[in-house]
């Protein structure tokens, strides 16, 4: 068990997916954790698998961190309580949006209160479909972005504090302003879930036989679609402003496109369209590649293998022997028959050796 | 060597991914195959890697089939050249647009002309990254689906020898209209096309920073985003009038969402974007699952591995051994430290022992 970089107690408002994950890898740590839950039976499943001890109104705690793991629309009303009923603890919350809440915070508690010197605005990017605290795991945060927004009165010691907490869990800090912060997560995360809602939404009056022939193309774009109304609600409210900058854009583009495609053979229309692809183009290949290094354009090969149990990791351990580390791997739907298309990234420089391997060892390769 | 459907010879006009790995597929059935294409350095590399023989100007050739395989744009004139030359063979075209060009070819020959009868427009869906005949592959279309779109015109005998075609190289054999299969498209690929187009190109002025919080949802959003443009041009192009139909329809959900978000807390805007979301959520689940099979919601799982070679590998053959079929399978791209999350998806019913098991083995399992 690895010494924790705080004392405790911590206190954890809210014990769903998250709060109870908080509580599960601070609990590895040997700290006390007590759980606070509005909902009697989420507290309980917490306590029950471990993430910490059920709260008692008439202990006198004086925890060193409050985290406060509740919905956005209740956090900043959460975090003044816990400021103004906890003097001597430095309180984080865990909301994905930044700039609401703190000021929400301060129409709560006054502008220039004492009080925010102890607050921490934090958003660990751990996000599931999954909710509620039986998905709960103490690894959840393991190598995934954590990011702190201190505001100007955060003081030094707050912020050490909730570094500190994202540190335990294993998470990789990030340091944002709250602007930075929601202007990031309206372009990486909340405007690429509107879009691909909206093109989900295309799907609902199609008939059946023209969705047999979807494709990866439309799951990928599509596969966040999946996510929960009730909490986007909330996050797309709360970062409006950022979303509407972009969303704007997107627009100009969009009425651009629909001109251009309005009269394709008109004069230019074929370099707009042209143009708008490059646009994508460059855009995406400035998408950081695995593990935050920078992008890099991965050698792709696909091998045909039996859709059954036990191919793939076949394929996988003889790839292994070979010495290949595969970068990224992805299963191919395709549509009727039971034969697997795994594609696979490796860097450039070790894809022809791998084809070759492969192809000697009797694997269909598809470069 | 399984026996042909066909008789032969084939010409296949147009030797790039596409027309040469036609031509490795049907030689692989010893068929005689023809290639000729206007880049003499495209034909001489489809003829070199066994895609078929140089078509010989001087040979007097009369092919049982003519596949033209040559970009959109050229296509329709490159058929009628063919029914016009080869008064004995089914002339088909495997474009990924059929109304443009079934129209082009009626403007040349006139409608209701005897030579339609040996036309049918196909669409073999086996798209990819990748281009020219270096890329081709035999097994390229191997359980990809092969849209015949024959028209009234259509001759039972020229749909048998499109038919077989398909059969020849594996395909999954569909049979839309040509207005069913545009629209078809313009849902399932260039709607999203256009979709990851604007959210990538939104990422080129970004701070890069921001983009180091990218998760999987983003880089799923973006992923086709990277496709070829010169090719896409045609694409959009010859399918403007379907793609504008559903482009609308997106604009008015952009505009409805723009006034809800300019005025989240108006009264009826949280129904708005509940309702948006919950669009997208009915619209997605109807996409079918693999291999065509009805639509599934699987369960999933996320094991933490190391990031090495044979990791995966080891975490699959485990599973195998479990005899638990994965159904899909996703390397997470985590920030900045070297630990892959490995998502899988296996069927509802295997998903909890699955976990117990992995779990005993001492696998991090996150439901």
């Amino acid at each position: 068990m690895n010494p924790s970089h705080l004392n405790g107690p911590v206190l954890v408002l809210g014990s769903g997916l998250l709060g109870a994950s908080i509580g599960l890898g601070l609990r590895a740590h040997g700290l006390d954790v007590v759980l606070s839950d509005p909902s009697p039976s989420a507290q309980a499943v917490a306590v029950d698998i471990g993430a910490g001890r059920a709260f008692d109104d008439a202990e006198n705690l004086s925890p060193e961190l409050v985290v406060v793991a509740a919905p956005p629309d209740v956090t900043a009303a959460v975090v003044a309580g816990a400021l103004q009923r906890y003097p001597a603890a430095v309180v984080v919350d865990i909301a994905s949006v930044k700039v609401a809440i703190a000021r929400e915070l301060e129409d709560i508690l006054g502008s220039g209160s004492e009080l925010l010197h102890r607050y921490v605005g934090t958003h660990p990017m751990a996000g599931r479909e999954k909710s509620g605290p039986v998905a709960a795991r103490s690894e959840l945060f393991n190598s995934m972005p954590w990011v702190l927004c201190p505001s100007e009165a955060s003081s030094k010691h707050a912020v050490k504090v909730a570094h500190s907490l994202a540190i335990d869990l294993d998470a990789v800090v990030f340091r944002f302003t709250p602007d930075e912060h929601d202007a990031a997560v309206a372009l990486v995360s909340h405007l690429p879930q509107l879009m691909s809602s909206l093109v989900a939404s295309r799907l609902q009056e199609t008939p059946a036989h023209a969705l047999s022939l979807a494709g990866n193309g439309l799951r990928d774009v599509t596969r966040i679609a999946a996510s929960d109304p009730a909490l986007w609600v909330q996050i797309l409210g709360a970062n409006a402003p950022k979303l509407l900058e972009l969303m704007q854009g997107v627009r100009a583009d969009l009425d651009r496109l629909i001109n251009t495609l309005s009269a394709p053979t008109a004069p230019g229309a074929r370099l707009d369209l042209a143009q708008l692809m490059a646009e994508g183009n460059a855009g995406q290949t400035r998408i950081p590649g695995k593990h935050g290094g920078p992008a890099q354009q991965y050698s792709w090969l696909t091998v045909l293998v039996d859709d059954k149990p036990g191919q793939i990791a076949k394929l996988l351990t003889e790839i292994g022997d070979i010495g290949v580390n595969v970068e990224d791997l992805r299963l191919d739907h395709s549509a009727g028959v039971q034969v697997g298309m795994v594609e696979l990234s490796v860097v450039p420089s070790k894809r022809l050796s791998l084809v070759e391997d492969l192809t000697e060892r009797g694997w269909k390769v598809i470069l």
